[in-house]
């Protein structure tokens, strides 16, 4: 299948043009290199080392014995879409292009703003252009299990049937987002549902929980295949910063009381869940919601499971809960489905522990790169508007 | 009480400042003077002979004795924003600048775009301000009754107890909305209630039903003091754009079945409405729904009304249905709640009769303005994405 990647440079684009290619996919990607601004910009960089995207290129096709057609551009520039689609046909379009991070749309009302523009801007312009290029395609669209927040009731994939004042109707299940990063996903997700409606366009809007893991199966042994691997406050999810945090000898820190409960999944199963999406496109003006994540734990479990895993690799590892910059429910009810993956074939692949002790093991290689930046670990930019670090909840010396 | 109102040059907006001015209030206002652009665009005018801001400002000291503190300015500019903010310190601020038309935003990629960007940024740059700046003043914002789409169930005022699986919880009721334009108002639903929830804002969003009307008794004999009335397919409403059609001799043209059920209300109650809810704000950190419409009545029973007052006057008016440019339900279940305006005391200051008369003995005076534009009132913006003018749906010669 031809598959389109935008975001090619990213945490999952990267690795998802692996996959694909090792599938027999034929693989096309744009990216603007905007992550790596944002890493800069928050004074961090990845753990691991990755290549500039010419490098990077010339990796793959060493390895994959082709070639990944890319072009530097920017979603928000119709013509860049238009161009891009006209050409390269796409029968599957992966959208993994969007600005990513809670706390950096959370900064001020420029990153709110920017936020806002980039993400939705992009996406109407993919969906503008599907419907004038290449109606038949299939959008895979990142959202978040973070638009539906944490409802007192379960959590169905994208609608529910309810009864209300005694009549019935499906409807979507309303949504309530944390940040304006959240948001923008909420807003994509009404933009994307009423294109395939109005112009028979099909998509399916992955609902993903945090991603944790530092590598694929096909990135083998070649540096130059490595993913990036944030671990600042920022762009840093909250296994990959544990993680990141025990290598160094730093506290892990569960912020608040640390009872948020979240659905995570390894980078390989995300990988996994994107390959049958692609390959199991809907019906042509069908809109569909995949929840898309292995299991649900909250933030002290898994403190307590990066512990236990680096205790066996000799890493001895404190937890130690910081002040929440947040603001979120700290307890509270947390049910979300995820049925329809499994019913499409996905298989999880490795257990959690065998997932942090591989990611432990690399993330030693790179322990310096983590140590030079560890000051990006702990949160200054709070949920209400100012930017000051947060301390320690155990008031000891920090 | 000072009140900021966003879009003071608008339809609402410049009414708004003489009616809250009449009560006592203290009004600044702001306009960038978009709308008069897109009237252009879209080739048409308003059929009253709106002056420019400058002879208005003139005209509404002359009438009410006090400068209209004015600044032209736009609301996607944060620094305008802070700056009008800090100095004024607004209790109330009524945010009536978005982008309103549902087919300018169906348009291509670039006006969908622009929609989105126009309103999502304004609404941001607000929240943002009054978080810093003005951080006990109430935000009026005007949403709309198309945010919830037409459900299959009745539709409160923004929430709903629902029970699911055996448990319950208050949610926002899902949107259905059926435009970018419209989705940019649920989009800003959604934000705004974010902010209220993180930053102890207050605001109500005025879900409104469209709007009819050429005056109010404030504005007088004082020509200057008009408001402006659309009529083309852009930015006309629909009982608007039939009394304008029954003042030329035109069909009135409800479109495809013409069954489609809407709240609607005179201009004189919304401003009615607006100013009950300035003057009865939200608790600190409280978000509230108000659905904001007199009545509800399909499409055909509006131009059967239309025809009957036409008649009493002396005009002979045909009806006709169009082919319907849109993507809509066309006959459908419609019960929308409408009891929070109530409660406050809002009662309705004339039946709908009698204000389409005096809308027709005001546009008889104009006939000739809406003659020189006649061609804008027939649709050629169509949901599909294509720009072809829609025909008669019984085949006579158009």
């Amino acid at each position: 299948m031809r598959v389109f990647i935008a975001g090619v440079d990213g945490y999952l684009g990267w690795s998802l043009a692996m996959y694909l290619q090792a599938r027999g996919h034929e693989v096309a990607g744009a990216d603007s290199y905007h992550r790596r601004d944002w890493i800069a910009e928050m004074g961090s960089q990845s753990a691991t080392p990755i290549r500039r995207m010419t490098d990077r290129l010339q990796a793959f096709r060493e390895n994959f014995n082709t070639n990944l057609q890319f072009i530097r551009g920017d979603l928000t520039d119709y013509n860049f879409v238009w161009n891009f689609f006209r050409a390269f046909q796409p029968e599957s379009i992966v959208h993994l292009a969007e600005m990513p991070s809670a706390p950096y749309s959370m900064i001020d009302a420029e990153h709110a703003s920017f936020t806002h523009t980039n993400n939705l801007i992009g996406t109407l312009n993919i969906l503008h252009v599907m419907r004038d290029v290449c109606p038949d395609a299939h959008m895979v669209k990142l959202g978040t299990m973070g638009e539906y927040g944490t409802p007192n009731i379960d959590i169905p994939e994208g609608f529910f049937e309810i009864e209300y004042r005694g009549r019935k109707d499906t409807l979507p299940f309303p949504k309530k987002a944390g940040s304006w990063y959240h948001q923008t996903k909420v807003h994509d997700t009404n933009n994307i549902m009423m294109a395939c409606r109005f112009w028979g366009l099909r998509s399916t809007d992955i609902m993903q929980g945090p991603v944790f893991g530092t590598r694929i199966d096909e990135m083998g042994d070649d540096e130059r295949l490595l993913t990036r691997f944030d671990f600042d406050q920022v762009f840093g999810t909250v296994i990959n910063r544990y993680c990141a945090q025990a290598v160094i000898g730093y506290p892990l820190t569960p912020y608040g009381k640390g009872f948020q409960k979240r659905g995570f999944l390894p980078l390989r199963d995300s990988m996994q869940c994107l390959t049958i999406t692609v390959e199991n496109p809907p019906d042509k003006g069908e809109y569909r919601v995949f929840n898309q994540f292995e299991e649900v734990y909250d933030l002290t479990e898994l403190a307590f499971l990066v512990q236990k895993v680096s205790k066996k690799l000799g890493l001895k590892v404190e937890i130690r809960n910081l002040e929440n910059p947040r603001m979120e429910l700290e307890e509270h009810y947390y049910n979300p489905d995820h049925q329809h993956l499994l019913d499409l074939g996905y298989v999880p692949a490795i257990s959690i522990e065998d997932e942090m002790e591989i990611m432990l093991k690399d993330l030693m290689k790179y322990k310096h790169r983590i140590e030079a930046r560890a000051h990006a670990l702990i949160p200054d930019i709070r949920w209400d508007g100012s930017r000051r670090k947060v301390g320690f909840l155990d008031k000891k010396e920090g």
